[in-house]
C-alpha cells in the first residue's frame, strides 16, 4: 500500500518535527527541505526515511542539537569546517555555500568538513553549485559495508561521488553514484520479496560469492567494476575522511547504533564554469553535448539515451505534481514520530486523494 | 616471442628518435621517459607502442614539432594552457608542474589544457603530484569508442580518471582507470587469439550485445558499471574538453588518422595534502589505512588485498630489474623507426640476455 503526500505538506510536517526536537527553525527548514528533495528526485533511501533515525540520535544526544559548528581554517580558496557533530545536512549545506562563494571570487575552491554526520543526498549540494554556475564534485564517506577488492572484511562505505555541471537551455547535469555495484537498499528489497540477488553484487561474511540476499546483507557489497569502484571508494575516503581528519574506513560510526558518534567527513570541490572561457561559451558547449547525445539512437533493450541525472529530474517533475509516495511502514513510522511531538496536522491527515492510513 | 630491453637503454633509444625527428632535446627526453615509464608500470598500451604513431604524426605535420605552447590565462590557483598541438606529453608535463607549484602556494590549484594530443599515462602526472606531497586528480578526453549508456553510437572516449595521493612509509597511492568496462587492448588481444569476449563488454555497431571480438572492435565498448561509468566519462569530458575549449565527444581526432588534428583536452586538480591538517598527520593516516587494508584476509579467488596501483608499483620494480618486454612485432616496428633515423646502437643490439631479434 502506498500513500501519497504533497511535498510541501511533507516538508512542513518534517520541519515541525525537527523544530520540536530542539533544532533552530532555519536548520529544521534546511533538513526538512533536503530530505523531501531527495524523495522528490526518487532517492527515497536518502529521504524522509531518515527522519526517525535523525530524531532518535538527536534525542539520544549522540548527535548535537545545538548549533556550534565553526570554520577551523580558511584561505581564499579553501574552507575547513568542524561540523561539531550536528546533523550532517547542516554543516554540508553551509560548506557548499562557502565553497561556492570562494569559487566566485577565486575561480576554484574546496571545502572540507569533519565531525559531521550523514549529510543526505550529495546531489543537493552539487546541484546548488551548478545553479550558481559552478562545476562541483562532492564526496562523503560512510559506515563500512564494502570490502576492498579482493578482501573479505568490510572496510569502505559505499562512499558516493556526485557532480553538478551548469548547462544552458538543456539544463544542469547533476549526477550521484555510490561506488558499490548496487545500493544496499536493493538487497534489503530482495530480502523483503524473498528473491535472490545476481552473482557479483555481494559476498558473504566469509568472502564467498552469494546470491542469497540475507547472506549478502550480513556480508559485504562489492565495488562497482571491481578494482575501479574500489579505487574510487578509497579516493572518496581520502578526500572526505583522511584529508579532513574525520574518521575513515571502518572507524566511521553507524547511524543505527544509537551510541555511535559517526564522525563522517565531507568534501566539495568547486570551479567557476567560466574559469577558462566565457560562461556563455561553456553553456553552449554543454547544450551541444546534450543535444548530440539525445540524437543517438537507443541500443537494444533501451528506450533512449538519458543524460546523467535526467531520470531523477523527470521523477522530480512528476512527484511535484502527484505527491511523494510513502510505503505504509514509513507512513506509520513518520506518523508516530509526529505524534511523539504533537505535530498538527497529523501525517494521516495529509494523505492525498482520500487514501487514508489503515 | 618476447624481447627484453633494459629501460634506460630503451629510453635513450626512444629519446634519440624524437630528437632526430626534430623535437628539442629536453622534450625528447620528457616524451621518452614518460613512455618507458608506462612500460615499466606494465601499462604497455601507453608505452613505446606509441612511438611510431607519435613520430608519423610529427613527420606528417599533423602534430606540431616546434615548441610554441603557452599559458593563455592564469590566476593564483589556476592555469590555462594552449597546448599548441604539440605531443600531449609536453604540455601535460608542464601543466602538472605549474599546477603543483600553484598548489604549493595557495593550497589548491587546477590546470586546463586545450589543443593537446594523446598525453600518455595519466598516472605519470598524478604520481608527480603525489611525490610533491599533493593529492591530485587528472582527466583527459580521448577519441570516441564508447556509447553513452543506452545508446548505440560512439560518443565518449574511454576517458580515464587518475589520482595520486602522498603516503608515508607505505608509499604513495597512484591509481588510473579507464571509464570503460575494459580496455580496447583486451578486445584486440581476443581478436588475435581468436577468442570470444564476455557478455557485457561491448555492443555491435547496431547496438546489439556481442561476444564476438571483431564485432566489438567495430562497435563500441561499454562504460564500467553502466550508467556509473557513463557519468564518469561525461565528467572527464566536461573537465578536460568542454571547460578548456578543447574538442569533446566524437569531435576529438583519432591518432590513427594521419590527417586528424586531435585537439584533446587535459585537466589537473591539485590539493596540498596539508591544506587542512599537518602533513605528518595526513601521511600517518594514509599509513594506517594501508596497513589496515593489508591485514584484511583475501576473499575466495584472490591471494591478498592490493592497494590501488600496487600491482603497477610491483611491476615497475620487477621491470627495472629484468627489462621491458616487447613483442616481436613491436620490437620490429621500433627497430624500423630507429633505422629511419640511423639511431645507434640499433634496437636489436639492445636486446638483453642474448635474445636477438630474428
Amino acid at each position: 500500500m502506498t500513500f501519497y503526500i504533497n511535498h510541501t505538506d511533507l516538508e512542513s510536517y518534517v520541519k515541525a518535527i525537527f523544530q520540536k526536537a530542539g533544532l533552530k527553525e532555519d536548520h529544521s527548514a534546511t533538513v526538512a527541505k533536503h530530505l523531501v528533495f531527495a524523495n522528490l528526485r526518487g532517492v527515497d533511501s536518502h529521504g524522509v526515511t531518515r527522519v526517525k533515525n535523525y530524531i532518535d540520535r538527536l534525542e539520544q544526544g549522540v548527535v548535537n542539537w545545538e548549533h556550534s559548528m565553526s570554520v577551523t581554517k580558511e584561505t581564499p580558496s579553501s574552507v575547513f569546517i568542524d561540523g561539531s557533530n550536528e546533523l550532517g545536512i547542516i554543516p554540508a549545506t553551509e560548506g557548499i555555500k562557502l565553497a561556492v562563494n570562494k569559487a566566485k571570487n577565486t575561480g576554484v575552491a574546496i571545502a572540507g568538513i569533519n565531525h559531521s554526520n550523514h549529510c543526505g543526498m550529495l546531489a543537493d549540494y552539487t546541484g546548488y553549485a551548478a545553479k550558481h554556475d559552478c562545476v562541483c564534485i562532492a564526496t562523503t564517506n560512510a559506515p563500512s559495508y564494502m570490502a576492498p577488492w579482493g578482501g573479505k572484511e568490510r572496510y569502505f562505505g559505499t562512499n558516493p561521488i556526485s557532480y553538478g555541471i551548469p548547462g544552458g537551455e538543456a539544463g544542469n547535469i547533476v549526477f550521484d553514484m555510490a561506488t558499490s555495484i548496487v545500493a544496499r537498499g536493493k538487497i534489503k528489497l530482495a530480502i523483503q520479496n524473498h528473491e535472490d540477488i545476481p552473482v557479483g553484487w555481494a559476498i558473504t561474511k566469509d568472502g564467498e560469492p552469494t546470491t542469497d540476499a540475507q547472506e549478502a546483507m550480513d556480508g559485504m557489497v562489492l565495488p562497482v567494476g571491481g578494482p575501479k569502484g574500489y579505487g574510487l571508494a578509497l579516493l572518496a575516503d581520502v578526500l572526505s575522511g583522511l584529508l579532513t581528519g574525520a574518521s575513515f574506513g571502518p572507524s566511521v560510526g553507524r547511524p543505527e547504533n544509537l551510541d555511535d558518534v559517526q564522525d563522517v567527513g565531507q568534501f566539495f570541490f568547486v570551479i567557476r564554469a567560466d574559469i577558462f572561457e566565457e560562461m556563455d561559451t561553456f553553456k553552449k558547449r554543454m547544450d551541444t553535448m546534450a543535444k548530440e547525445m539525445k540524437q543517438i539512437p537507443a541500443a537494444k533493450g533501451f528506450d533512449r539515451v538519458y543524460l546523467p541525472g535526467e531520470i531523477e529530474d523527470e521523477r522530480e517533475k512528476e512527484r511535484r505534481m502527484s505527491g511523494i509516495p510513502l510505503t505504509k511502514e514509513l507512513a506509520d513510522e513518520l506518523h508516530a514520530v509526529g505524534e511523539r511531538y504533537g505535530i498538527s496536522p497529523r501525517l494521516r491527515e495529509l494523505v492525498l486523494d482520500g487514501m487514508l492510513m489503515s
